[in-house]
């Protein structure tokens, strides 16, 4: 056997060990064959890849998809001639150290270039790994709040209140506060006369609040008269607080106002208008 | 055959396994052989591409497209003709990685440079394939708002409603906020008096509310009286919230604050002035 | 024996100390056994950390245990078959630079935009070890604040007082404030007129805050009247202050707030409306 | 022609295939007179660029231009040698990877501290080749805003309306908002009193401006009223808005402001000083 | 002696002048045995290390330490065996350069992750060798400002007076800020009324502060009228200045402020309200 | 002349064609004598680069240039002998990669720490030639402001008004707004009450600027009235623009504003204070 | 000669041109010779650096000096053994990349993390060498203002006013502002009322500014009495600047103050309380 294989050596190897130009003309056969099932095989991965987010909850539509895959294909081939050609070239001894700084310098621009791109990715799978918000989820990322719509690989959409559709790149996503995760709380803030008795004002308050309660299905908790917020300029502030089924704070606190408004009209409390000593005087010679 | 080969090789071959000087100069004259053929393809790659690109949605003009022609093609002419001279000054053993070092920190420099350049096209090209907007959408981009008049590969052009054009490069552009994808809301929040009865006002506002839903056909949901939105120093504020047509939010607020107008003024509601009570004393003795 | 060793050497290394062809494949056969083998071990620890980790405090549930466990055993596994391939081409003379190039410059684009997991971690980490805070402390990082709910790896979880849930990446936590650890400051700042005897209504804040103390157990020192802290514009304030048990301080503020309106009733002293000093005068001839 | 160039050879090339002392001297002669031929190229390739720039609409005087060529063709002399003595002294055996490492390190913190500069020329020709603004076009760059009057390949200058000229590199420049690129609007908010008839002052205000159209030529579009903006302290506020010639807006708001004035002295109509409601009272016993 | 050399050298390397295999096994021997006894000179190194700070002032407790130091020599064990492990495998053949590579990628990011960690010891150690603070000091580092409670290896606590406790990690300590470090600054601005006599005022105030020096010990210099430090809307302010012990500073101001107000009530000086001329008049025609 | 190269090579270099021992000793010497050159001819550089220094507008005094020297020449003498060191102790066998190793990381880190002086000078030199602002220019730069006292190789020394002295390192000096090129705008807003006829108020002002025209000569241009600027609360808002001589426009507006007092104290123009509507009502009932 | 050397050559160096056992014990032993020498040399050049800079104006104590000459003594000596062993651990066949890559990795980590020491010292002595500050300077560095009480290597100490002393890390000095570099500008505002003569108002100052330049010697110019500064809402405002010398502008202030409200009463100039023009108005019907 060693005879056989000897021979078969002989054929492509020459003497100094080198490769006869027919030894390097199937070696570089051998290389791009081997190039051409790399792409296939990777080509088929891709498809696998691509079909099986279609199915998942990332919301990749069908021509997304399409375009998404052509453009990975178009980059694998490259990537893949690339790595044949370099081999190749060397074999007649043309050394390809100057190509390879010039793909190297170029790739790197690329590169940093598409940092946030991959960036992008990696946090859009921790949001989903950590579960940290879904579709439907009222949240604030940064400077924007609003109702989760659509999350992706790349870009995260909320709808704000005000209709405004806000995108941004995962990427971009730091803190996250979610507002669909447990009981939100109501707070009402009313301010009250410092002629007032102080401890009528609670005791009328505390009765609304259990009128309330007994309403209102979606309270969880409360409402409950926390008492003196604070001195105010011209009022003391009495605070009430109750715990709401998410989304339903904003709608407890105006069902709150329009209670204490028609309360306190009832019984006559004042809500007072900014107050004011006044001490006239005229003026002296000098000023 | 193989002897063939051997004469041939004992040509350009000397003893040592070394180039004769006949084999180094026809070496060099395959190599920019090479070159000139690496050149032509790219250029036709590069004539390719902008072709192309004339077709499509990206507004490049004729203009625009023979200048990135030209300037693609020179560059393309410098980086082949700098592959093709580094091989030939080794084959006469000038060593060169004097030079490599020497192109390669001015490289560096260059592509630290041109970074930017390189993260405009590529977020350029995120933005198109997440369709984050197109022209004539309502956008906000950091502190600039307007018109998307011009998306291209390296910058997005937004027109304020002040007349000014906003020119961003696209590597700026982090979140987006679209103003023109789905129904937007038009709120006016109104100050009522709180000697007013409050259940009188909010029924006066339905009533104004279901009146203009019926000759308003770009409403599509509302206007609808929310309750009260906060105690305000000397006033109830009533908040009226209601979904339009994207970009029409602006002329509904006006057309229901002109409504809100003519409705207090007939019904006698008062959209009272700021409100003071003012202790008048004389001076004691003290102070 | 060295004629054994010799035999055997002949079979696999062929003159110029090359391996043979048949040498060649059983030394890949061997780079995948132990290819192999470093997957196992890599696998069997992998299980091994994931188990411990699902008995320590950490709340990893068992889906994301057996999540995590299949995402590192598929990366283990695509790494060494990785570390496998590259010898193997080697060794049929395909110089792989260009591969490992390729490889190095993706690995590098992951690396960075990962970078910020591997920080999470480690920040983790030292939070955990340095114990800067334990779930159920009321916490303050950066711009969020509330009680803590969960301490991951990766992320922590601070419930807010608005019943929001803010989800906070690690790497982002830099400096941490703590309200649980040791006794918390309840401080009333209350305005007094200029008018008032200050030595009488100092007196009689003290003799409130003895009376505090009497009845309130969360009281751990005071509450203490300090004297005037500033001159405002139209008030002498009075500044008290108490310590408390973690958490309580917001109820004892309360508490002496309602206290100081009834003593001040009580006793008849001033909580001063804003006051200011008119001079009314006709406008002269120029003005 | 062999025996004649094996002849040559063995002047120059000793036993050993190494050079001898002759052939050394004579290849070092080659290499220099190869550096100062690269030198003499560069030279022109620098001088043929100035006076091309020299052309066209970069202001670069010829001051600036001669003193720029010099110290390119400086830099390109001391470059051109530096290759050249590198492989000289490689032929005398001595080794200079350690001059290589001490000229990198040099040059690296060089190139960093450089890096701004080709960042300026950069971002100086993508200015120009999107066409961002011209000589002459007002416009406002970061916290800077004024007539561009100079633009430069690493430096643009901008005239305030103060007179002041702010001077800014071109890698400062990010986004661009140019005030000069088609009409601009001219808004003016004229407030009016809650007592006037609200639709008297819009029938008002549309008269005079269809006169304001009549006579005055650089107003493209309106001006119109497009209704109540908002609902002031103590006034209903009315937006006018009208599209000018660039530049023009600020005279045509002056304008406007004019006629509103002229137009509401002769119809009698209130711009409504702030309003206030005051309650007088006595103070009653406890405050 | 040099047959017995050779004799030895004979068996363990053969011809070609590699090692046997025999020869290769006893080299492994000796790597493991080397990479023992550098673990376990690491590991005495580690203990002593950690036992030297337990001793000083760095309060590393028994329980952290015990933690470290398994930390540590767990850490030691594997870059040792690492070490060992590279030049065992490479004696067979197997080229480590793809180990090493994925072994220097994935290094590289957990150093780029453990950076902060470094940068933390680094800067503690700073601090403590400039003696910037100690504990018990009242010190200010960016936002945070308390007392200093403990100063670590990576973090540093201070306690807040409101209770809380900032634990800061060292590396985002830049510049501190030490209230302990030599007398602080006690002073109160006084409003005077313009009517007063100015001379009369200061007399009165300088008479003040010299009661107050003789009375209070921990003064240690003034209190000092300054004079009018500024011309108020309606009060010449007035500022008085004194040097206290570190910490008392905020008692003395509490101090000066009791004796400004009971002085200038006894003195019959009037600490002005806001003041304000108002002139009447009737509303003419037009507006 | 073969035969006596021959004879000085044979003592020289040995058999294996390596250098004998004298042959090593003789190219040290040569490397010293070199190394002993090279700082020579340095040194002279450093001299006349200091001395061309010293005459030119930079304002190097001598006791600066002499330290320059002296830190120039001691780095120039460390480096050569560096340079120096490595390949001798090479020639000795001795690997020096773990030297240039421990030496490259230490360079990095001085090189990283001096980096921000290399583009001081840097941004000194483009500062120069581009001729952004001269010593005695007035000049905005970052948040500082004042005239150029020094313009420095590292730093621009700036004294403010207040007569502060700034000390800006030029790698801080961004963008450079300067006061001192070309005519500076003078701008004063007056406020006139709205019951005046506003077309006499433009007439009078009409007239006063005039006036001024005449008798002062470093205005350029104006003053003009420009027309009605805004409307304020309670004034309607005319400006005035002029264009003065650098550094004079601070004066002129102050007597342009002495000027509008005078001419409207003698025509009876009102500056007017704030007005106000006030409604006295008495509080009803309920509030 | 030569004889002698090869028989001393035989003894170290067998056939194959490798070491011997014997030879290689001695090289190791040179080596580690060596690595003593340079380890004292260093130790000398590490004692005479502190020595100079103990005599120096760095105020380096002799406990700082010692600790840091201990410090970077050991520094040295691991230095210099790491240095030794690795070429001797190659010298026994054993490959020292695995150790050179480790402790790579290690020293870039520690590098990074030491950066910022750099830093400091190199920013540190650009501040001495720039003389930007001196010991007893009132400075102002970014959001820090005070006397400056140490230069240090690594850290500034400022004594602030309010006796706080802030140390600042001589990196975190970008610019600085220097007030002890050249004369202070006083500077007073005083307001008064429109209906004064302006004239007179002027006049009477002017006399007061030459009363106190005669009594006070610490006034380099002025004072002057510059003009109308500005309009306010209810007063005129005048400014008063002077030179004085550094240190002094507070104190001059107060004392131009002082003058301004003692020359005002004696001339019956109004320094006007803020003014006010009321419509006092009934309510009309509809509001």
């Amino acid at each position: 056997m060693q005879g056989v294989l000897d021979f078969l050596k002989g054929i492509f190897v020459g003497n100094n060990n080198e490769l006869t130009i027919l030894g390097k003309i199937v070696k570089i056969a051998i290389i791009f064959i081997l190039v051409r099932i790399g792409i296939r095989i990777f080509n088929a991965i891709i498809d696998k890849s691509i079909d099986r987010k279609r199915k998942i909850k990332f919301g990749v539509d069908e021509r997304k998809a399409n375009t998404l895959a052509t453009v990975l294909k178009n980059l694998n081939k490259y990537v893949f001639y690339f790595i044949g050609l370099v081999p190749s070239l060397e074999l007649f001894g043309i050394k390809t150290t100057s190509i390879l700084a010039t793909a190297g310098i170029g790739g790197l621009a690329i590169g940093f270039g598409a940092q946030s791109l991959v960036k992008d990715v990696i946090t859009g799978f921790s949001i989903l790994f950590d579960d940290q918000f879904s579709v439907g989820d009222y949240v604030k990322i940064g400077e924007f709040e609003g109702i989760v719509e659509e999350m992706g690989l790349r870009i995260t959409k909320i709808r704000d209140f005000s209709g405004e559709l806000h995108i941004i790149p995962n990427s971009k996503i730091e803190a996250v506060t979610n507002g669909a995760r447990g009981p939100m709380r109501a707070m009402v803030d009313i301010g009250v006369s410092y002629e007032e008795d102080i401890d009528r004002v609670l005791a009328v308050l505390n009765d609304m609040c259990e009128e309330i309660r007994k309403v209102e299905d979606c309270i969880l908790e409360g409402p409950t008269v926390l008492g003196i917020s604070s001195f105010g300029e011209y009022e003391v502030v009495v605070r009430i607080v109750a715990k709401t089924e998410p989304m339903e704070q904003w709608r407890i606190e105006r069902l709150i106002r329009m209670n204490i408004k028609e309360t306190f009209d009832r019984e006559n409390i004042e809500i007072p208008y900014p107050k004011r000593v006044v001490f006239d005087e005229k003026l002296k010679g000098g000023n």
